[in-house]
């Protein structure tokens, strides 16, 4: 029987993202010979044969819906906490004040963790798994390394990760309460990434830093996927998606070139748009500069922490899917995604995290030079929940006695 | 045709939960004139006729899923972040530890603003929208606040919300963002209660304290539709639930009712058992003397603050629930619930509230002493992320300087 013979994984070769060289998929791997990332291969043609996207409807709303183009080859492999088909929420009284009627956020504050980051970790956690991996390691800004370490926890593996101190303070209480080896670092992420490199190689650890295993991007992916499902398989006009790493928008274009060899989606794709802090742009520098890589950024800071990434990995492999998707880069300022946040909290009930409130400043930004259209369908990617992050928001509130009333002034 | 005649809501009036008297469903209202809470009653006859549980196999992955049995009539007054489908996880590794093999938790924590108060909060919001409201106030613990907040913010009401100057800061923070009115009373909530009961009177302003009017507790109920739908309609044999204001077991119970006139379960309900804390357990103490309702607790306190409730309204619904399914009430330390909360973090990934935490020290309780057996199917009911309260979490994390290696003594 055909349901019996299909695989529950169509994993087929890993294929080096720069010089295209290939490896085999079944045992640990990490970045190819010239130094550059693996990325996951499948067999797309078997895939299309054996899989239609009708056969997705009654299956459940987590990522793993879509298991077949992701890489754990065996379903008792697959560490879930339920991680994945996040809401995808229309913005109409927002949409109305900007003159962008079609204006969605893609929420991913509602995942395990609070964060996005549950997706890789979900992912490249079973897989790992999978692969016989007892101890990984890995630095991180914070909500990565409370997402692998949550997931580990839940595969039984030993996790070591390094953050910097001024990571936000609940992602350590998430790496802590996990039972995860965690230390902070006086310093960035890329330092965190040099201690992590070093013990890694002394210790034969696993590294699980982004793009260093090739799994990761698997479970972001599955944000692309979702996306064109919600829309009922018609991709939206523009995708913006705030950039560190640049994981997720390179796991969005793996996706939608993945559907499109399964023939689920067409040949129009969004045009994917890279958000960064004005003092953190290293990608939409090398975007303005028609460079093909970026240059390490000195001093990089921003409030929203999660894109304090000086240098990525993967710098090129989100040019390469902005240029291909006719997308652009910007920055904005820590002043202005503040502002947005609290915007989009008043406005639809949204508290995101000032990661995600900064595609929003990107998108008005877009909107009034007339680069993003008013009829066209614009999503915001929120990469995680705002209530991780006590910081960002000042509070002044009254003190009452239990004998007061509401102050009148203020209640009438 | 039979769809297009099918209303969107079988709601068909109010009725008293303790005198039995009815009201009209479509008007504003709160209590019943014998100061008892008033809910919703479908007509379930013809729902029984118009739906059957097959036909939610396609529906989104909401709690809106279940509309037909919610109170919203028309679905343009849906206020939604997409909340619901919140994942019922197995918990292999800890269940083994603990004897009890089918040990599940369904997690709240997945779910805008992290917490279950979100379903409440959606429903009551848009049923409020419906029914014309401007203005609403509330007094809340933290989390129902939060909630409320951010929901009638995506409805554009105005808010205004009292909590306890010991609440949860994140919360704080959540209604601020979202615009509400917000004050801190320097006592209980039901110091907080008393001063927004005063307010609503003078300004005529909508009562959204809980079970003061009949809609919160409509989405708290889904939480039983869903659990009975994802172990497809076999219902578990107990389930546990932190309990405060108990909306939330009032509201399961609610549910298996309604599901047995639609025929969708059998008989057999689920043991209800009510959890709550040492230093506040009315509910607790009422149970164990046989009496039908609760007696303010003096002086409560807790570190699970959500379920710091001295008094009740509904604790005789909560009574009634526990001792028509054959179940129990038992009381927690903090100590216990604290231990019990990194137990969960530690062996399954979970990191959930206190609140919820204290359900699984109870189930330990249960297992110990026979009430619960090996081959039960037991379902721990967590309440929300334990992301919200980051000083619950100790953490004493080693700093490094960028040179450092990784410590040897720990790292080998």
């Amino acid at each position: 029987m055909k349901s019996m013979s299909t695989p529950f994984s169509f994993l087929h070769h890993l294929t080096c993202a720069r010089c295209h060289e290939i490896y085999e998929a079944d045992t640990q791997a990490h970045l190819c010979q010239c130094g550059s990332p693996l990325l996951a291969s499948y067999d797309l043609e078997a895939a299309r044969e054996h899989l239609s996207k009708e056969m997705l409807r009654e299956r459940e709303p987590s990522l793993w819906r879509y298991h077949e183009l992701l890489p754990v080859r065996s379903p008792e492999n697959v560490v879930t906490l339920g991680e994945g088909m996040t809401p995808l929420l229309p913005l109409p009284r927002l949409g109305a004040q900007l003159d962008m009627p079609q204006l969605y956020v893609k929420d991913e504050g509602t995942i395990p963790t609070g964060s996005f980051k549950a997706r890789g970790a979900a992912v490249g956690v079973s897989r790992a798994k999978e692969l016989g991996v007892k101890t990984l390691a890995m630095p991180t800004n914070g909500n990565a390394g409370g997402a692998w370490a949550t997931y580990a926890a839940r595969a039984g593996l030993d996790t070591y990760i390094v953050m910097p101190e001024e990571a936000p303070l609940i992602t350590r209480n998430e790496c802590a309460i996990s039972g995860a080896h965690l230390f902070l670092v006086q310093g960035l992420i890329s330092d965190a990434g040099a201690i992590v490199g070093r013990a890694v190689k002394a210790h034969q650890w696993y590294d699980a830093s982004t793009l260093k295993e090739p799994y990761r991007i698997e479970g972001k992916k599955t944000m692309g996927y979702e996306i064109a499902e919600q829309f009922n398989w018609q991709v939206p006009d523009v995708i913006l998606y705030p950039t560190g790493g640049g994981v997720g928008i390179i796991g969005i274009y793996k996706a939608l070139r993945e559907m499109q060899a399964l023939g689920w989606i067409g040949e129009r794709l969004p045009r994917l748009v890279a958000v960064q802090a004005e003092e953190c742009a290293p990608i939409v520098k090398a975007w303005q500069e028609g460079k093909t890589e970026s240059v390490l950024w000195p001093h990089s800071r921003t409030i929203a922490f999660g894109i304090n990434v000086p240098k990525a990995l993967g710098d090129f492999l989100v040019l390469d899917a902005i240029r291909a998707t006719q997308g652009c880069a910007l920055a904005v300022s820590d002043t202005e995604l503040l502002a947005a946040q609290a915007q989009l909290a008043q406005t639809e009930g949204l508290f995101i995290c000032p990661e995600g409130a900064a595609t929003l400043v990107a998108a008005k930004q877009l909107r009034a030079s007339g680069w993003i259209k008013a009829d066209e369908r614009v999503v915001l990617l929120n990469t995680g929940s705002g209530i991780k992050y006590p910081n960002t928001v000042q509070v002044s509130v009254p003190l009452l006695q239990p004998q007061d009333e509401l102050p009148v002034s203020i209640a009438g």
